[in-house]
């Protein structure tokens, strides 16, 4: 068995060009004459992914958004899009599949201008990829890796609806909506990444989880990183169904598909975005953390690890 | 079950933009500014496009040049791809695609820049995709669809060795080396694509089949085509394993897998690449074969049909 990490470190052998940004980035830089693009490409599988009952419009624009929120930690406005697409048992599923691709690609002004369809052996899991193409709002994309020990760790709007709306789906709940369509509809941070690029250091989407992405922003700059967990931003919905002590920001800031963006800038900058300052960067590696100026534990589980 | 074509249709309704080519052709053709981008994304499923037991760099090399020979199609150089790539059960097989996708890399020009990898439950077939950006030599790359009434049909190469590669393989032959080659590690006609963009009417690499693609083109142009069964370019390792009589050349013409370029252009031009005509456009539309002249049955299947 490979795993992830694994069989990145393969890959990395042969992706020595500059615009593969070492593959430790959220999407490639390419620059072609004066022309700079920013470009990812993120999968989803049934049953790792998604679930197999779970709306397929919802399932699309899911496919969208986390493209999209790439691209909009490095500042760039979604331009194109190709998909591949496993073709479906049943026609009623690839219609509305299709009904929630139009809408999230209209949402976040993604044209849609090729890919590749196949069928696969029947009982297998369905496996979708989009590539994203955008046009970056400043000459030299915001990394990850470019954080400042004297940085202000900032992260935008509320962390943890989106594993709270799959919590409660999956105990058969269908409300708060908020958290709901937190989960099944997330809208990436398109404005939010174009004004941030002016002025953060360093730039990446909460995707596998609010701890273990800021401390791979802290890994890729070479520094440590401590949160105080008290100030991970909450919804009201959110503390209204799961609550506001130590264990639901653990949860929240540990739960994933956020799509908020995480970012690293001048502790004392006036910043362009709404945005919650929840930690900073110190010299040494690591993520220490604390709840109201108080060290606690590291969970052991920072997030979502794939492979 | 969704079929195929019935899936492009769907998508055909959202992808409107001129730059998606109506999704009838080998690759999207992108202008940003004054930079025009030819782009591809081809995917390849286990048991469907590949066997579990084929080598894996094998499978890499044709992950890539399948890639690489729709923008050779559009008479563009490869300059960069994204990887999608699902987790293997074993990390020597995963090693081993990594190698053949360097190979195949460097071979074609392509630098890798990005991707996503992600595991598949177990016991599911390994789907493996690639999007492949490249730069045209021309301003407007060529259609499919522009073939002229006047035109001749032309085509690169041989045809029929990668198809004849796969039989010998499926009867445990492992000879002829060329045949076997042809089926593998199939290279993109790079050069004579770049070179074709400025003369041919319309291109299209040959895939599915040469009956089925030259009968796409022909509907693409609003043209029927006809086909001279005994012009088709076939190899001497070929003629030697299969034969050269009129089911040979039905089996060579209908196998696919050839990554030839098959194109319309002035039947009196002269070609800047080696390549034989095969036969010409008329008014109407269909297909229809003869053999030296004189008029042949079109055999029922003219390829490999999807879904």
């Amino acid at each position: 068995m490979t795993t992830e990490p694994a069989f990145i470190d393969l890959l990395r052998t042969i992706a020595t060009d500059p615009s593969a940004r070492g593959l430790d980035d959220d999407a490639a830089v390419l620059t072609i004459d004066k022309q700079t693009l920013v470009l990812t490409k993120d999968m989803l599988v049934e049953g790792v992914h998604f679930l197999p009952d779970d709306p397929p419009a919802d399932i699309a624009w899911k496919l969208v958004a986390v493209n999209a929120s790439d691209l909009a930690a490095k500042g760039a406005t979604p331009l194109a899009c190709l998909t591949g697409h496993s073709l479906s048992r049943d026609a009623d599923w690839d219609a509305a599949f299709v009904q929630g691709l139009k809408a999230a690609l209209d949402h976040h002004g993604l044209l849609l201008i090729g890919g590749d369809t196949v069928s696969v052996p029947p009982g297998q899991a369905r496996v979708l990829s989009l590539t994203a193409i955008g046009l970056p709002s400043v000459p030299v994309p915001p990394s990850r890796s470019g954080a400042l020990v004297t940085d202000g760790l900032f992260v935008t709007g509320t962390i943890g609806d989106g594993w709270a709306g799959l919590t409660l789906l999956q105990t058969g709940k269908t409300e708060p909506a908020t958290l709901i369509a937190a989960y099944r509809r997330p809208k990436a941070r398109i404005a939010d990444g174009a004004a941030l690029a002016q002025v953060a250091h360093a730039v990446m989407d909460v995707s596998d989880g609010l701890l273990i992405d800021a401390a791979r922003m802290a890994r890729a700059s070479g520094l440590a990183v401590r949160i105080d967990l008290a100030q991970v931003p909450l919804s009201p919905d959110f503390v209204a169904t799961i609550g506001s002590d130590q264990a639901a920001a653990i949860a929240a800031a540990t739960g994933g598909d956020d799509y908020q963006l995480l970012f690293a800038a001048d502790a004392e900058a006036h910043l362009p975005v709404p945005a919650r300052r929840i930690g900073g960067f110190t010299q040494g590696e690591g993520l220490t953390l604390s709840w109201n100026g108080m060290p606690i534990e590291t969970p052991e589980k920072l997030g979502w690890l794939h492979g």
